[in-house]
């Protein structure tokens, strides 16, 4: 019997951090990622910086990718997983490349679905006028926009005065079928306004939310901060739709709901805090793998509350956002764990329950 | 040179999950415990039903100290760390009983603090009159009291008509100096609502609540499960204090922040929702290790955004409650993460940096 294998689906935090760690442990890894480029959805979106400590994303990231690179990890880039079948505890998959082709394939001993989310597309919230509106911002291209210190209005390059944050877009809303929290919508427009005002502390910056969830210690490294350090304001209240105003401005329709009033505020630039939900990556691999897919179409873990990087399936673990809206640092411990009983399940057969 | 030897410290989720994990990677594991049983503070308080799944702690605790017993796991039960030296990759401490004697002791590779959180005392929040009327209770009390399906009132017996929750106390107050959220008092209050309308529909239960944080899937699993399934009403405000009202009731004195008008509200019993902070565990294997504490006063990782579990004492790691807030499958996967790479650590002294 040869050394044990292992493969992992997806090189963004989660995958990273459980390749390095079985690498770590003597096991032999195989990382198959579909980009390019190792980092995931936080290098392909070129987030900023990451909440709480503010740090850029490439200092958090880059230092895993290289440990990743450096340890001589086999790593298939512009890779997908074309097939996957599981016989006496052997899972053989073959790979494709980016065009489409064949491109060879391999046998494990288990696998870690690290493959990610998305985020939802706000065209769906029509009334938002996403796409129709060129200063209403998806956050992720905001987030994009800060990375490359480029403030300006898409309509016209200048400056914007006032800038306004719309949470929930996609998420706690039965309208558009999206029920969940997605868990970083706060924490992340919370941060992209103290980067705001931090750069320019003339620019207005409101807020507008229904609950600020900045929990833990978000609260005061995050929240309380922006308020008492950057001047951020928050409105509590959901806008219902977005309308041209004069000269060239926005108007956000809302009904606030601690003043009790119908609120129509004029803005340069609206970001929209889009919700995450389940890569598509992350879909066609539960159904490749034949693993189950839980009510908000994330993976299924085995028990939520006791075995969160199990799956139905022996020999196939899971790690990061595939299973749910997550930040940075939970993937990476997530990846850690997803390792550890990858490891043990090889190694021992460790029965999964008592 | 013998079995490489491994001290967990703390026989709650975290550490629980840590030495079941080190176990079955082939480690030796030695779990000291300062009570007389495993299960940590969710055994010791008699927690009842665990978000979001409703299901008894034991089902989600029990196999795993089940599988820590049976795997023949080293365990010293009514014990703690008296003391503690490093020298060339050695930990070596003293354990002492219960009753203060000298107990032995060992010498180790590495070390996983997880020694976890208290409750914050309420006593401390005076004008809600903790200990002063017996039908203001601790939500770990009330937890207890729906553990053992007993639901009357403090101080006569008879069975409350109208039970009220405070979120936040001890936690998000700048008065008491707590600045973070605990993360689970709005899903543990919100989950105790539903218990309380599952067994006994008729009785009329209110959240007041400053932000409603059911994050990522709690928020239909919980939140609008509650209102919609359960009838639970929640008022936003903060209750300034309680008094005492007629025929034995209790007043909730509020600003209600929606409808913009002082509410004072008659109770049967009013349930305060304490926050979290670092145990005297915690707090003193710290001190005992070398180990650095965060501004919130719980252990600081070496870097919160990517190395969770790593403290800055080489050979040192952490996880659960000790850094901070968490919820039960978060302390549980952290275990996981840190028995990896405290495995790793060991294995090949893999550097912490690349």
């Amino acid at each position: 019997m040869g050394k044990q294998r292992f493969l992992v689906i997806g090189g963004g935090p989660a995958g990273l951090s459980a390749a390095l760690d079985l690498h770590d442990a003597g096991m032999d890894v195989e990382l198959v990622e579909k980009e390019s480029f190792l980092g995931g959805t936080p290098k392909k979106l070129h987030y900023s910086l990451i909440a709480p400590d503010l740090k850029p994303v490439e200092e958090v990231l880059d230092p895993l990718i290289k440990k990743v690179e450096g340890a001589g990890i086999s790593r298939k880039l512009n890779t997908t997983v074309s097939s996957a079948t599981i016989r006496d505890g052997v899972v053989t998959v073959k790979y494709a490349s980016s065009d489409g082709k064949q491109a060879g394939g391999g046998d494990f001993d288990a696998v870690i679905l690290a493959t990610g989310f998305t985020h939802w597309d706000p065209h769906k919230k029509y009334e938002y006028g996403y796409g129709l509106y060129p200063d209403v911002i998806d956050f992720k291209d905001f987030e994009a926009m800060l990375s490359s210190d480029r403030l300006e209005r898409p309509s016209d390059g200048k400056m914007p005065k006032r800038i306004g944050w719309l949470l929930c877009v996609g998420s706690r809303d039965r309208q558009v079928g999206k029920f969940y929290c997605c868990r970083l919508g706060c924490a992340v427009s919370i941060k992209q306004a103290m980067e705001v005002k931090k750069r320019h502390p003339e620019i207005d910056t409101y807020v507008y939310y229904m609950d600020i969830r900045t929990y833990g210690f978000w609260e005061d490294q995050l929240y309380w901060k922006s308020m008492e350090e950057y001047n951020v304001k928050f409105i509590r209240g959901r806008i219902g739709a977005i309308s041209r105003g004069e000269n060239g401005s926005l108007i956000a329709m809302a009904e606030d709901t601690i003043l009790q009033r119908p609120s129509e505020v004029p803005f340069d630039m609206l970001i929209l805090t889009t919700g995450m939900e389940a890569s598509s990556g992350t879909v066609e691999m539960a159904k490749l793998f034949g693993v189950d897919i839980e009510e908000h179409g994330f993976v299924k873990p085995l028990q939520a509350d006791s075995m969160p990087v199990h799956t139905n399936v022996d020999s196939v673990f899971v790690a990061g956002t595939a299973t749910g809206p997550k930040a940075i640092p939970d993937a990476i411990t997530e990846g850690s764990a997803a390792a550890m009983k990858a490891m043990n399940f090889v190694r021992r057969k460790v029965p999964l329950v008592a």
